[in-house]
């Protein structure tokens, strides 16, 4: 049993090199656009300036076949099980990126910091929730 | 361009009829178990008691067409785009859940407050990040 992914759309970023993307957002990922496709623009209607939203992304050049890494890509950290680290590398690729909305223009969103490269395929965008209660 | 999502597990929970299953986590969800594939073992290796987790399902009951929803299926709620919302109905039915853990046994993971029914696929499994600096 699998299941088929399809792209919404994809990260329009001047973050080209994967080498020089940050690992996480706060550590100086620059603005974004999220280009989505028009035929599902009722899907983003409601999207407005100032929303927070989760993006979530399929990392499409990550090594699935790889089950632990060196967190961060560090040698001096110990090999983590993935599941425990944010690595790109999992046997599902997939990225979450919690963002604000700066502006839009039609089905083209702006964000900020968003630590994907440019062209990463976008496959669902969310609401953010608050944090847990717990957390607060 | 599509990409194929393979279940790493599913999720066994006494939730089992979607009308009873609360939207969100804290609205009354039970403990639920992660089940693994034990062949993804080593990358389940560093979870351990207390990790805040991110489990990453594939709702593959949710009708995919869907791009506007009344939100939480209730009538009295404006029509909204699905990327605004939470609702399972959406282009790619991804589901995101934060988790504590709470033991485990082997590739069985016991995590607390779950909204997922009884075998939900699971696509993936990330450390939980802290709130971005401005919500802390």
């Amino acid at each position: 049993m699998t299941f088929e992914a399809r792209p919404i759309g994809h990260v329009e970023s001047a973050l080209v090199d994967r080498a020089d993307a940050p690992k996480q957002a706060d550590e100086g990922a620059p603005d974004a656009w999220l280009v989505l496709d028009p035929a599902l623009a009722p899907a983003a209607a409601d999207i407005a300036v100032g929303d927070e939203l989760v993006v979530v992304t399929w990392l499409h050049d990550a090594d699935r076949s790889v089950l632990v890494v060196h967190p961060r890509g560090d040698p001096s950290w110990p090999p983590t099980g993935v599941f425990s680290t944010r690595s790109p590398a999992r046997p599902n690729p997939v990225g979450l990126h919690t963002v604000r909305v700066l502006g839009r223009d039609g089905t083209r969103i702006h964000v900020d910091a968003l630590e994907a490269i440019d062209g990463t395929p976008v496959i669902d965008l969310k609401r953010a929730l608050a944090p847990r209660p717990e957390e607060r």
